[in-house]
């Protein structure tokens, strides 16, 4: 059996998601495991986190078939990856990159379309005329290197990565989950560098920080930092959520710092 | 291994799918894909549209359960479809016949509900005590003829269909995507029929339209018209809505027409 | 074959469900059933209820995968229960306990987290941690008692159980489904008890009933009363929502009576 894993902005209430896995389902002895197809339209970088965030779960073998692709039909690149053993398949707009880069060293391939495309191709729904055909040869056992030629080094999206200095971490927002945990790029273990009093700097304001294991301890609405189930530093609110108290979005750099008085921005970090 | 498809309005936060599916795990070997369960309540005419756009991507011996029914407990026939090597089972309401017509001839079938419905049968849930146990029979093998006797043509939704005269294509919205792309059911192959400048004329107005073939054509918030990955031409704005541009809704009447200047029923269409 | 059902509030557009399936599909020839992942954030009454609606649909062994967790790290417990041949996995905040003892007779263990978690185990992600890797080896085969030592009585939730005397019924709502339709604790057989015409008192007034068997017997914006699927009183608007009309909301108290002069209150319930 080999998971063939789905991400897509098409929306689960579209007939879009049931197209790819009928081509899918045309390989034996795959299993489709859906991650989500309710990325925000067109939102590659929302959609590269979720996917960054969810491959490193499952074993070798599998392939993700990922699209968020408002190029769709254009001159930008189909792609398959290989990293880590694990199987990446979608368009070339840095979509795949962070999930590839997460899993191991990475070797990309560009899809031969004229090969392996549906006839005839439309030029709007790549996902289920290019990038499901390839998903399920891959999922049958074909090499990567049968797919096309060596690709260029994918497109990678802009992130800020984190950065420490003493008494400030530094780092950028990846996700705010439904629970409205907002899930940082920092490195949990760097936690331990800092000292209370804790406090994050952020694009609107400046708000005091308790140090927990669990969000069952944080008490009131205070805002709660703690490692999160993917590594890094989240900040939550226990029943309640940290990204509304915050007013904070995807994306945006927070600044953790060390001395409730100390200014946004303290430390050796470059502005 | 059969593959047994989903689409309802029960509501993908409800306890009714997983129900149903209960249901279709009683015969081996079958693949469950839900198309959706976030059609708009009681919206039989966009189940069908999702159902006619999704089915012929599956291939024979498929069985498509389908459950948009606020008639349920009342004397509508519950029916078993098939036509193009594939099945259909869900209530004569209108919902099954437009992917039916499409996958080919259709042969339908009454379902015999005291042989196959549970015991007892509820009067508000025959996704579960009717139609789910006889596409489960239907996915293990039984002949559609033996699910009870011939029916009368089923219920047919309304629909107008294309037409075209020189310089004016007309037709009908079936669906308004999440990416608010708008699909009618003008034949793409029309679009070649027709000369630049074209125009859009609505309900609400008339809109100037340039002819892409990809979505990335498109700049600024100009209204595009291409063919779509369902063959029928589509309107679209290029990262943003034609169905809020145009104030367009799925059923309304679209009017394409040749030179900016022209009116609205130009042509030999009668109106 | 085994079937895993997954219930939680993780979000179907968040990265955790694929997470957990990821780790399911580790035991081979597991079936992955979703009931949702739309439960709202840290209601367990609300799943409580979805869990117990959906899983007596489902066959001797299979195994039911609950997360609704607020509690998630701290010293709650997290259980393994059996009752009617069906297994149930998650943590001791009564979200499984509605179902189990629907199901049958419980028998509840305290899972060994030593023993059966990943390592390490995350402090916010029981789901993925603990709870996915016990669903998988009891559907693996391994005997519940060797998760670990029998556990006390699992918490429960509140419920007003429901009740009747002469002319009255009264009961909690459990649930509203996407309709609109107000499912209620009540027995579906005490309608019989009780002679028209009927009215609900509730928290906002008091409305008059028409006893039905379908929904389609409604006319106009009238609210029904009717048998439901799971065998309990429902109310319900065909074609619109009671839910709305009634302003009634899950939870709320209901009073069902004979007579539309009869006082909210008649009868000899306490009140």
């Amino acid at each position: 059996v080999t998971i063939v894993t789905l991400l897509s902005d098409f929306g689960s209430a579209s007939p879009y998601p049931a197209q790819v896995k009928a081509v899918l389902h045309g390989t034996p002895r795959v299993v489709v495991v859906d991650i989500t197809h309710d990325v925000p339209p067109r939102d590659v970088a929302h959609g590269a986190y979720l996917l960054r965030a969810a491959a490193p779960a499952f074993p070798a073998g599998t392939v993700h078939l990922a699209v968020v692709d408002p190029g769709v039909g254009s001159a930008r690149a189909a792609l398959a990856i290989t990293a880590g053993g694990q199987c990446l398949v979608g368009p070339d707009n840095g979509l795949l990159t962070p999930a590839a880069r997460r899993l191991g060293r990475l070797r990309a391939h560009v899809i031969d379309v004229e090969t392996f495309g549906r006839r005839p191709v439309s030029t709007t729904f790549h996902g289920r005329d290019v990038f499901a055909p390839v998903a399920a040869v891959l999922a049958g056992g074909l090499p990567l290197e049968a797919v096309g030629p060596p690709a260029p080094p994918p497109v990678e999206l802009p992130e800020t990565p984190a950065e420490r200095a003493p008494g400030v971490l530094r780092g950028q927002v990846l996700y705010c989950d439904r629970f409205g945990n907002v899930i940082t790029n920092i490195p949990g273990a760097w936690l331990n560098d800092i000292l209370d009093p804790l406090a994050v700097a952020h694009p609107r304001g400046r708000t005091a920080l308790r140090r927990v294991l669990t969000y069952a301890a944080g008490t009131g609405r205070e805002v709660l930092v703690l490692v999160g189930s993917d590594g890094t530093l989240e900040l939550a609110v226990n029943g309640g959520s940290a990204a509304d108290a915050l007013g904070i979005r995807s994306a945006e750099l927070v600044t953790i710092v060390s001395g409730a008085g100390t200014p946004p921005g303290a430390g050796t970090l470059r502005e």
